[in-house]
């Protein structure tokens, strides 16, 4: 289900380049999460590609090695009870982590699609997707994930600053809903902003 | 078909995160609608996951829960006599209902493709799409929905603010026709706005 | 073959609601044309669908009714002497048809893919594609695209305002290969007046 | 694998027209070089079409014409001691090697999708895909591609103006991994330039 997500998200350009990585919780007891390895083509993920990691980011079964963001992995699953993340890098949201880094997040407002994402009842609901800066090395933990996640604890989503989108779910099916539901709100969000006069004057 | 439907929709990008409903009528003494169920992927859909509701959005047929915007299509079904009834959400419809909702409707004039949509002969046609209010609950029935088709009994779409494209057909092949049209049209509409004076001057 | 192209057209959204219509020459003396019946899905297409028409677009095998626009392909192939004509519509030859018409055409210079066009040898050729008022019928014949293919006797292609582009080749590959090649630089063109100033100053 | 990079590439819409041309270097001493033959439809590459080539662009093996552009292909070979070089049109590549040729080239910087570039290690990493320009004619050789990789030793591609991009790597993954991350860094520059004031207001 892993390598289908990947296959999907590579198709629709989500994980050019050998970009994006996906989790999904195998083990609570102790942790264990099945991930894709670092530097494999999404689009051509094969399911005995997948390692097997533990709470502390060290494989624990399979041959390659894991993702440096592993450890952001693992901050979503703890600070959500996530069974499932998945981070992708789309045009869309790589342009807006970048555009609106200085207000230090998105806000998505009135849609009816943000009704995808768990939880909400009504268009009405105001989502509001925290950017993190982005950093080289991820391999010492993520507090800067942690915090965001903390401050915002009804966001369904994150940006990492020129880099992409992290969500996640309840399990692989619910972030999977969650990702294209997010990435369908950042493209209209981005075409939006390109435009916003030009569309209301002519109306 | 409806199975069929909603993978070429969620493939365009216009079902993701199991947005969108597909309904076609299959009985009419008493009413009888085949229904996508809500929360259903578009792209895995399964013949047998397909629904059957009566003229109130009770399920007679099926075992999952009929979508709460059941109610839009049984309005739309009696307002046009409608076979079919095609909701999509795509990036451009979702834009332009929200750019446009101020003008209550998008104008589509001079276009060829508009004589894709039944009974229009010419080129010089002006398509009117209202917008009608989106909302939280339509388990109640639709009466905005069914005002604006009255107000417009030529229209052969409307969109919801924020939320969609609905269209029809006497067929679910018509339908379809028309599903294609419309977003096409949207797209044309909404790439226009991006730069016209540009697009003028360089003529 | 026909039929194989349509699928692509369609699959590319070249060819969305039935939309465009593909010939390909079949007998010279007398002139048999093999032809896309009228408001045919493109994107199941199959090769029994097609029709064979004379010289005066009247029906001399299959089922279907011809296109209205049997005349331009009549038209086009007379003038060129082409083997093949592919009519699509696509969202940038439709934007660019309205909105570069009170030029009378489009010019595209300096591009490379320029010289996928027969007998385009340098980059640095000038291809102007006229653009022909629509009209409601084309049944009576088609002066005014005869008209345009005698004043630009060099032209590969030709826009309908409001409807799509028109080329043609030697044969069916040449055609499709005129067609991926308009389709291309026709999407350059009309992104690039999207945001010309943005781009050159920030060179 | 030439011939699968080359239908992928095709299928995104980057080597339409039978544009593009990809090789792979199959022996060192002499130089052996596996390339794509001219005017050949890259969506329906057959692994017999491609040709070998030896140091001097003449053809060794294979029954059809090397592309003009084969000396460009040995020039980064030698430069770069590359395994493999890919050179595709897509839409975002012709239009920004047009619009920022007055300043040389483009620079890329911040983006995490930089470290996909082989001995990119971390995000901050600035990028300059050099334009060169055009010609009609590379028989003779490459002197200005030569030029322009001497001086910029550290890019990963390189643009000819109007015409597209380059882009190799010490294998075809290696260089198909480079061509998916410039093209998608391409895009996200071209549809920032769109709209950057736009996108900084509104956050």
């Amino acid at each position: 289900m892993l390598s289908e997500i990947g296959r999907e998200a590579y198709a629709r350009g989500w994980a050019l380049g050998t970009s994006g990585n996906l989790s999904a919780v195998v083990g609570l007891d102790p942790l264990r999460i099945a991930i894709t390895p670092s530097g494999v083509d999404k689009g051509r993920l094969a399911p005995e590609q997948i390692l097997e990691i533990d709470g502390d980011a060290r494989p624990v079964r399979g041959s390659g090695r894991p993702s440096d963001e592993a450890a952001i992995h693992l901050a979503v699953v703890r600070a959500r009870n996530a069974g499932a993340v998945l981070h992708t890098h789309s045009v869309w949201s790589t342009l807006l982590s970048e555009s609106c880094a200085p207000a230090g997040g998105i806000a998505i407002h009135g849609y009816e699609m943000l009704k995808g994402l768990e939880g909400v009842r009504t268009h009405d609901h105001r989502e509001w997707l925290p950017i993190v800066e982005n950093r080289q090395d991820w391999s010492g933990g993520a507090p800067s994930v942690r915090a965001a996640l903390e401050a915002h604890p009804d966001a369904h989503g994150l940006l990492l600053r020129g880099h992409g989108l992290y969500t996640w779910g309840r399990d692989l099916g619910q972030a999977r809903r969650h990702l294209e539901v997010l990435e369908f709100l950042l493209e209209v969000r981005g075409r939006f902003r390109a435009a916003p006069q030009a569309a209301e004057k002519e109306a």
